[in-house]
Parts: C-alpha cells; structure tokens; sequence
C-alpha cells in the first residue's frame, strides 16, 4: 500500500526518546518496515490514505532528546521482558535501535543545571538543526512524548489569563515542555506535543508560533478512556439520552502512572477527558476521574467508566467499560501517523494549528469536533486533501 | 420546540398493543402531553427536528391489535409494580391508557384459530380502516411491537431465494406479523417493524409492497448492545484496530427474554448483531451471542460485550461494556420517532423502504451505513427534508 | 421461626434516627412483623439462631436522637420515591413510623449550640433514659448510624497515643458520636457503632467503657466492597496466589456519599478496608481506594475493584468486581442483628467488646479474624453459647 | 519450607502429558527447583504443609501417556510464545522437560485402532509398571490432564443407573479416561482426576476401585468461576441474601475451549458449576453458564458472572465478577499439590476417596462441604494428619 508515499528520508525528533512510546515507536517502524508485523493501529496505512504522498516508513529516521542514559536496544529489552514488545523483536531490530540511539541527545535542564531558557533552547536548536544537516533531511518533526508535567500555576490559578510577555525573559520560565517547542520551531521544524504538557500551549511562544509558517498538532494523544469517550458521548447525545453522571478510574504503572499520581499533572490530563464530555454532551455530568499509579500493572492500563443515564420517563440505566490495553501500544502508530501527517502538511506549505488532526487528540485544536466520527471524516478530508502536489 | 408540529390527529397502530413496549408509548406519550416528564429519549423532540413538520405528540391517538385480554391500565399498574414506568403514572394517565385500549381489537391467529390467512388479513385490515373512519385520521402508522417469532424455516435453510410466490396462498401459509403487514397496507398505513420478526421481510409480500406506494421502515429495534456495537466497530474500524473476537451475553426476563429463548427467534436477533460488526468491521470476528431467559430480571436488560483485538505489532487487549437498562424505556421513544417520522413521509409523498431510519434498526433497509455517527447525520438530512411542504 | 423468641419489649435507640438506615430498618421491621415482607438479609431469622434466645422482630421499640427535622413516615416517602424502599410501604407501616417518631428527640450538637460536652451527654442520657422508664423496656441497645463524622485529628496524626484522660475535660473535646456513646453507657445501654465514627473508639471513654459491665460491638458496617474483600482475601491467600494490586472505586450519592466525599471522613472507612486485605493477604497490596459523591446515584451505590494478582510462574492474572446494590437495604437488616444479639448478650451476662460479631463490621473488636467464613464461624458459636438461660 | 520433605523419588503420570497443563507443571517443577521462580500459586508450599511429609518438588519425576506427537520442549516453547510460559524458561529448563519427554509413551484408542479395552489397559499398565520399575520408584501418582471428552450416554440419560457390569466387557465400552484410570490402579498407582472426563466415575469401575486399597481424588479441577462461586455462594448463604439467578459465560480458546464447545462435554462441566451454587445456596437459582470456544484468546480464560440477588424488603441488587486468567497457570500447580498429597497418603495407607481434597475439585467426592472455606480447613486438617509416621 501507500504507493505514492515518498521515499525522501523525513526525520523524527522525539522528545522523551527513550520512554516506552518513543521506543515502542522506533522498534514498531523498523518492524513494520522489515515485514515482520502488519501495520496494526496505524491508521495512515489504510486505504484512505493511500494517495496522500505521506513519506513511507522505511524512509523515517528517528533521533531526540531524552535525560534518561538508558540506550534504546536495553530499554526494548526491557519492554520486551514486560511484554509490550514482542520477545524476539529488540533483536530483530537492533540496528535500527542503535542508529535512532546515536541520535539522542542528552535534553535537560537537568537537576541543578543553570542554563538559562534561553542556553536551553539554543543548545536544543544547534541538536535538531545539526540532525537536519547532518542526516540530509528535508524536514523533520518534532514530537513530544516525555512524562506529563504538572500543570504550570497560571493554568491551575484558572481562566485568568495569564500577561502576554514575549521574548521569554531572562533565566527560566518556561516549562521544559515549552523550551523544546520553541527549539522546533527555531529550527524550522513542524511540532507535535502527544502530552498534556504546556509545549506551544504557553502565551510566551503565541507569537513565534504565529510568524513560524509552521503546522503544528497537540495535545495530549487519546488513546483509551477518552477515545471511547468520543463515541460514546455522541451517542448519548444523539439518542437525547440524559447522561446525570459519567465517572472514571484508570489504573496503570510505568512512568506515566508515577507522573500523573501528582495531582497538578493529572489535572491537565482530565480537564481533557472532561472537555470530550461537556462537547459531546451539551453538558459537564456529575462524577470524577482518577488516576491510580499502580506499579504492578507496569505499561498495562486499565480503565473503567461508569454512565449513569436516564431513558424515558426518567428510567435510571448505567453503562460501565472496561479498556485494559498496552499505553505504548496505543500511542506509538499514533505517533507514526502524526509524524506522516504533518510532514506532509509542511510539504504541502500548510501552516499554524491543524483540526484537521482532532481525531488523535484528547484536547485538540480550536475548531474541531469533539465527536471521533466528526474527527475521522475531517482526517480523511484532510488527507484528500494532501494528495495535490506538495509545496 | 416542535412549534411547526402539525395537530391534525394522526393514528399509531401497535401489532402487540398490549406488550411492554406498547404500554410504555401510551403512558408516555401522554405523561410528555401532560407536562409531566420532558422528552427525554425523543430524538425528535430535539432541535435538530424542530421545523420538520412532525405531528404533535399531543395528536397522536392510539390503538391496535393484541392477542392478550389484559387492559392497558392494568398492564401499566403491572409495569409500575416492576419499576419500569414511575409510580403514580399509570393513574395519571388513567384516561388516555383506557381510550386507547378501547381502540384495542383481538389479533390472532389465536390458538385453534381456523381463519386462512386470507380471513385473517381481512379482518385485520378492517380493523384497522375502521379505526381511521371513526376517529377521522387522515393517517395511521402501524407498528410491529409484538414478541419475537420463530425465524420462517426459508430463511433457517440459508441463502437459496424462496419461491417468489403471490398472492398468499390459500389456507395459512404467512407468519402472523407477515399477516398484520399485509393488512396494513391494504388499509393503506405506512409501516414499521420494530421487531425482527418477518413482517414485510417475506418474499410474498414484495409485490404487494413495491405497488402500495406507502413508506416502510424496518427492522428490529436497536436499543442497547447493538446500539453500542454502531459505535464502538467503527471506532476500531478507523483507528486500525484488528479486532479478533467480539462475545456477547444478553440476560432479560420479560416476554422478551423467553420468546429469544428460543433458538430460532433468537436466530434472527443474533443475525442482526453480527451484520453490524460485518458491516463496521469488515470482517466477522469470532465469538458468540446469547440471549438468556432470566424472568427474575423482569423488563430490565443486562448486556456484557467482550472484545478481544490486537493492537500495534500485535499486543492483545481487550473492551468490555456491561448496558444495562429497561427494555421498554428503551424502545417506547423510539417507536414514538419513528411514528412521527413515517407519518410526515407519507405525507410528504415518500414511499418504499427508508434507509434514512437506519439509526433506529439493527437491521436496517438497503443503503444504510451500519455506523451510527452516519446514521445520524443521514436521519438529520432526512428531517431536513421533510421541512419542505407536504402533501 | 425464632419460636423460642422472647416477647418481652426490647428498646432500639438509633443515633441518626430519621437517616435512610434507620428509616428502612424501622420500615422493615414493622413489614416483617406484618407478614408483609420475608427476612431476607436478616441473618438472625436463619435456622441457626432459632433457639438462641433473641428478642422476636414484633418485640422491638424505636425511638432515637436525630439533628434533621422530617418525620419518618416523609422521609420514607422519599425513599419509597427513590425505590429504596417499596412503593406502598410507607402507608402500609405508616403507624409504627408514626410511634417511632415520637420517640425522636433532637440530637446534637446544633450549629451554634454552646453546651458543654457533659451538658450535651446529661440531655443525651436523661432521653434514652426516659425512654426505657416511658416505654417499659428492660433494655435497650444503642445504635450509631449517623453520617460518618470526620476522622479526629489524634487519629489523623498517626499512631501516637493520645493522652489517656478521663473524665472528659470541660468544654467541647469529643466528636458527637462519643457525646452518643458515654450517654448510652451513663443509661446502661449497650451499644452499636454501625460506622466508620470514633464512638467509644476515644481514648476518653476506654475506662467507662470497662468498668460499664455493657457489652459493645462495632465499628463500621460492612455491607458490600468489604464483605466482597472478606471472602475475596481469603480465596487468594488459600490458593497461595500473590495479590500484587487491589484497586477500588465506590461511587454512591445520598448522605453518605457527600460525607464521604469529605477526605477526612474517607479516611476512617478506608482504613478499615485496607484493614481486611492486610489481614487476610497477610501484607498490604498496591492500590487506592476512592468514594465518589454522586448525588445522581442517590442510595445506589456501584463499587468496582480490580485486583492484580501473579499466578504461577509470575503469570499475570486480574478479578473485578461490580458490586451494585442499595445502601439502607444492606445496612438495616444487620442493624436490626445486632440489636438482638446485643440485647441477647445483654440478658446474658456478657460485657465488653464482642469480637464474635465481627461478622458484621469492616473494623471489627480485636481477637476476630477478617475472613468471612472465620467469622461466620463465631457468630454462629456466640448463637449456640446464647441458648443457655439467660442473666 | 518442606524441611521434613522426602526425597525419595516420586512419580508422575500426567494423562495427556503433552497438553498445556501438563508441560506447565513439568517446566513449573523445574524452574522453582532451580530456583527460578517462587512457589506461587502452590498451596503445598506454604507453612500449613510443612510438616506433612510431602515429597519434595525436587524429587518428582515425570513421564505420562499422550496421543499427540510435539515433543515438549516444542510445545514449551509454543506455550512462551503464547505469554503462558515466561520467555526463556523453556531453554532453561530444557534438560528437565527433554527427560520428561522420554517419559511419555503413545496412548490411545488412536483412530482407527481396533484393540480391544481390556488389551488398551494392559498396554497402559505395562507401561505405567515400566515406569516405576526404570526410574526406581516407590511409587507415582497418575493425574488425567487430557482435554475433556464427551460425557458418556449413560450419564446424558439422567440419573437412572447404569447395570453394574464387571469386569469390562469385551471390545471397546469404556470411554479412554476410564481405560487409564484402570490401568493406573492396576499399576498400584493412586490417581487423579483433573477433568470433567468419567475416569473412575464408571460404573464398570467401581469395584476395582474399592477392593483396590488405593487412594483417589476428583474430580475436575476448580481453576476459576467456580472457584469464586464456592466462596461468593457462602457469602450469599451466610448474610441470608436470596440469590435469584446466577448466569455465566465464560470465553476461552486453546484445546479446552474447543473440547468445551461440544455441549456434550460442556455438559459435564458445567454440571460441576450448578452443583456449587445448589449446594452452597440450597437452591439452584436462575440462569445459564455458557462456554464458548474463541481461538483468539488461546489459553486466557475470561469468565463473567452476573449474580441477581434480592436483599431486604426485596430491593433488587447484582454483583458482576470478570476472572482474566491463564487456564494451565491457575491448573498447573494444583496438579502438582494433588501429586503430593495424594503420594503421602498413599504412603500413609489412606485408602478409597479422599474429600478431603475437595479444595481442589469442581465436582468433589462425597462427603464434602461445597464452600471454599470449609474445604481448606479439611485440608490444612488433612496435612496435620499426613504429619504422623508414614508407611
């Protein structure tokens, strides 16, 4: 499939590039590449997307930044071992894991570094550019995919908008998240931020976002609870059901878990599953979301969600789901497709934030439906789209 | 809303008007008139219906055609004891429940019943032309909310065209619910099959339907586990999910529960299930469907879905859904949608089978998407239609 | 059954006596004494304590102290409107609700109220005390099954022991459910502390609670997450599997879910949750325990837990559990147990903490195991050592 | 733990020793022997049995009949791949399930084989005698671990008695499992019943077995829904709840999952699940238990229990319980704590059934309570009883 992909060599800046989505991804491209598994979960190796002139997986070639020291073929090991690799395949793939490796460079700040913003965000610039030059590439984008960080506390003081400064002031202000995007964006390079961390979310980088002439795509991928959110809150709603209460709990381990047992973190990630709700619904319903680190489930997440709703004449009903799925699992061809999608976009001279790409986000851009059904139709069209010549 | 619904009273004839779901219409029609309840469940009472010139609900009079004695107040007074109307409704609503069982007339074939079906057709149909006459409709609507039956043995034998006889037959060769749909278009009503019993489904119908000139709409009312597969097969289907084996266990008491009980009429029903998983997934998956006879649950539903599908490089994970509801409650608004929106298509001049109320089927007419998010948006460019003058 | 029941009048004093557990227990009784209802729930009525000696249901005398206004026979029309209870009762027990209710006198402390606590505790007293003398009743038991009290800070501090002072200093220093339960002592009741409240848990009142010669039982009623937990634990310890995780989320409205809402007021319940898997699994599993407010849930309460668990050879494995059911009808049942059997004990001699009752609470007396079966065990050995004469 | 274990070699005579059962607990005695893994999910391991005189894991030796040809390290290797055996065992182990493989002798009737019964039980015994003899043995267990066969007419007829015929007829009456069970007493062997399978439970078997001085266990190993069950329907029982209906499904692919879509062989089993709720509940409530064959699911058994139960006043409530497991882990160490037990009382000179194992059986020999409970506390009894001299 994809026949018209191209074949020019796209690059994949991954920050967070040695956590489990990011090596999920790497080891999950060199495997789909070399035909040991079918293209499971990547939704841009449909049929749909067949004439889009997306650059093809074999041509993608993977670096970032990370401040673990970890390097890719032990952490594939190690995911193996957890079973979300397949065993066998860190082995199968071993070159392609070491090549993306010796593309990684240490990010930061690390613990008592005294870079300022600005240090941080030239030295970011200098790595991406220096893969660009280096590796021959027309382009690259830039995804983040690193732990979610807590919320900054303009966004936790609430609606208030926070003051319109810009350039960044001395020392350090931005979340780390933030420093990255305004990297990518230096270096010329469209961005993605799979998190719900602030990236280009942060008032100091409107303006350079707006005068860049670069698509860009966030945030925070939707890959379990939310997704399901999406279909089953339409169809509440298009049934003129009366959802009263709609409650959640998520269970799961690995990094994630730990990040978003900190309740400033996981308030950014379900101001996002409930906004899906208060979309779909017309309507915020009663009821919480938890999230439980739980170390023993490892990468293993389980989510259950409780809908209470009313039917005629007030009849009391419930709906419960259970999702259990592997998080890199879920994330990783999401990544992929992004990546696809929004290089093609830079191609085609597409610019600024892109609806278009609602369907992979729990919080996407201004201007999308929060309805998955609505979200897919506006990907395929997207995709029609890009199939003219590009730039 | 509704403020350009016609008043011109308008028939709702119900095949098993003395049922569950029947009973619920009733009362609930009537307890919205009154103000009583808002119309929670009406899909039509939405905005998006608003100026499509739908009878009132306040118009609608009922009756219809029942094998059991049991008057309606006191199948009402019965559903309240269950909990599947409110309490102190059935004598609310005393009035309409007793005016509309005096529009109540015995079906049949009863037990012994020695009426070819020719007899029973004319005696049905006779019933039903009366109630227009006395109560001056320009309309009626038929609905088919009576129990399941046994599939026809043609259609157990599998695919091989029965003979394309017509008309019937002499003696008694018809289905009961194939007797009651010749009937309603002898007397020249639109008709509805909210079961997935055979109704206009038999081949000796065909003729007779294609030349009626009358709108029909069919088949088996989706209310719960089916409703929930529309949404959640497409949701694998676009996200590139291979979903391996989709399980399901219905539990209900009811005269539901002990008609599916039955092999053969739940032979039907399942074939409905796995036509949408067919259609969304494009492939059927393994697993199986049970409908259970549980008389301790009474009306009250309890559906548990399990699906088993692989993710990215072919991690196993797996969703399973527990719905659970009142059957009824469920149905009656629907039946009451469907109503309205036949009647303002014969109106309006459409005939034939209406694929546009796929949204309300498991088994919907030809042409339909088997998506819901499709079967909305087609259902609402229906409304939108209508909006046009009629007659 | 129970032939061998006294007749004599037994008094039932209930702490929160126009709550949704003393309502239904109240309701209940007079339903069963009726004939109205059978005793289901009611472990007292099985074959097993028929010759034990207890108090017959008809025997029981009601009366409380309460901080709400509304009588009892409206506020079991609430609950009958919530179908807590079943519609008709409330009228057809509607005199014995009336007699309890005037046996109600009000509780306190009242917002603004500035008695002291041993002015608070002589009220108490004097009222349960008049009650006895004004009714006849050689006896009666003390019940707490108010709303859960935030946990007092001495507790929340950790396991330091406070200072064991007695008598209790002047002002206000105790919770209102020791207020409660120095007044049922000071009047020779004994008493029942259905909930998770410190009651005669103070460090104050350990010296009046021995040299009282009353026997006493509590705390916290064990109704459903727990009971589950009660036999769940053992299971897995039996089978030598290893519990690696047990997650919980209870969602439940009405009084005691906004109580519980308060994390203070959670605190006390949860710990006797984790208590039962500590004790059971013999060490204390990953994972947390929420309890949501959701008022659309009224007296319903849903509680899902998820336990991770290795098998052999490190095999991952999982149980949930969906636990659905009504509060008040748990809940009133055992009240009503634990008044004939306290009563029993009472009539017999027996004095102190009753750790053969531990059958009934999630935080049960020391010396009781916290497996289900164990504990059933000695209920219903405590039953046969009853059957010996009486004081 | 096992300090007064013996050493003496023991041994194990695994029908269908080829099966996932049987290759879990031969790779499962090795890797904790080797110290690979701790003894999870082995009752016998854990200090209740330490003094019971069991023989050591260490000094089990294996061998067994199968009709399949897949040579065990094959099949274990199968089974890591499956995620049934941790990834790498199978090489680690390699010596111990290559010795086992030259233990395993072709058993039958194979198609097509005309050998009469009693010519089958002698090749048997021969070669269970053989077994003994070579490796030195004192004595060896036989377990039947082979998939479920159909439950033989006699017993689909009803409870009528089958003629008590003795000896075995000429040619071919008994089903294969009884042909073992012959030639396993013949050897001198005690035995085990794992399956559903009639193995003993013939009649033509019956005398044999009681002047065979032999001890015996079954049948039916108790891995999962049922096991739950036999601690939830106490529960029920105990807190006097009326359980109104008790429906199942359970999903599971592997060769048991297609053995067990043969009704007649789901026959058997799932009367073993009736029969604990009929014993534990004193009724047998509503409901249907249903056991569907999904391939994708290999191994991994999903089993979902919907439990109707009404409380006080007759309030209507549920508990749902959704058991993930891995069929051969949860069997695999249960086989080898029944090869233990039963060796040490057949050194003890304990005879005829033994109850006392009912822990482990669906379907246990008279005698037995039917709640989890009791069942341990007859065991734990069982192994102070082992304590004493053996022999």
């Amino acid at each position: 499939m994809s026949t018209t992909a191209t074949e020019d060599p796209t690059g994949v800046w991954l920050i967070g590039a040695r956590g489990s989505v990011a090596t999920t991804a790497v080891a999950g491209c060199a495997a789909m590449t070399a035909g040991l598994h079918p293209p499971t979960g990547m939704v841009t190796e449909t049929p749909a997307f067949a004439g889009a002139g997306l650059p093809a997986l074999s041509s993608l070639v993977f670096g970032g930044h990370d401040t673990m020291e970890c390097p890719l073929p032990k952490r594939a090991e190690h995911l193996a071992a957890q079973g979300v690799l397949p065993h066998g395949l860190p082995a199968a793939v071993r070159a392609e894991l070491v090549a993306a490796d010796a593309e990684i460079r240490t990010g930061g700040p690390l613990p008592g570094d005294t870079r300022t913003d600005e240090e941080l965000i030239s030295a970011f610039t200098s790595e991406i550019s220096d893969f660009l030059r280096r590796r021959g590439l027309a382009r690259a984008v830039v995804v983040n995919v690193a732990s979610t960080e807590p919320a900054p506390p303009s966004a936790a003081a609430g609606p208030a908008a926070p003051p319109p400064f810009e350039p960044p002031p001395p020392g350090r202000l931005l979340p780390a998240s933030s420093l990255y995007a305004t990297a990518a964006l230096r270096a010329g390079c469209p961005y993605v931020n799979f998190t719900p961390s602030t990236g280009l979310h942060h008032p100091a980088l409107a303006a350079l976002a707006a005068r860049s002439g670069l698509p860009h795509a966030g945030r925070d991928g939707k890959t379990g609870q939310t997704l399901l959110r999406s279909v089953l809150g339409p169809m509440f709603a298009q049934r003129a059901l009366d959802v009263r209460a709609w409650s959640g709990t998520n269970l799961l381990g690995g990094g994630d878990g730990a990040a978003l047992a900190d309740p400033d973190a996981a308030a950014a990630k379900n101001a996002g599953k409930e906004r899906v709700l208060a979309d779909t619904l017309g309507a915020v319903p009663q009821g919480e979301v938890h999230i439980d680190d739980v170390p023993a489930l490892g990468d293993w997440k389980t989510a259950w969600d409780h809908i209470a709703f009313d039917g005629f004449l007030g009849t009391r009903m419930t709906l419960q789901t259970t999702w259990q799925g592997c998080d890199s699992a879920l994330a990783a061809p999401l990544v992929l497709d992004l990546v696809r999608l929004l290089s093609r976009a830079h191609a085609h001279g597409l610019t600024g934030p892109r609806p278009e790409l609602a369907f992979y986000f729990k919080d996407p851009d201004p201007g999308a439906s929060a309805a998955l059904a609505d979200q897919y139709a506006a990907l395929t069209a997207f995709a029609a789209r890009l199939q003219g010549r590009g730039e």
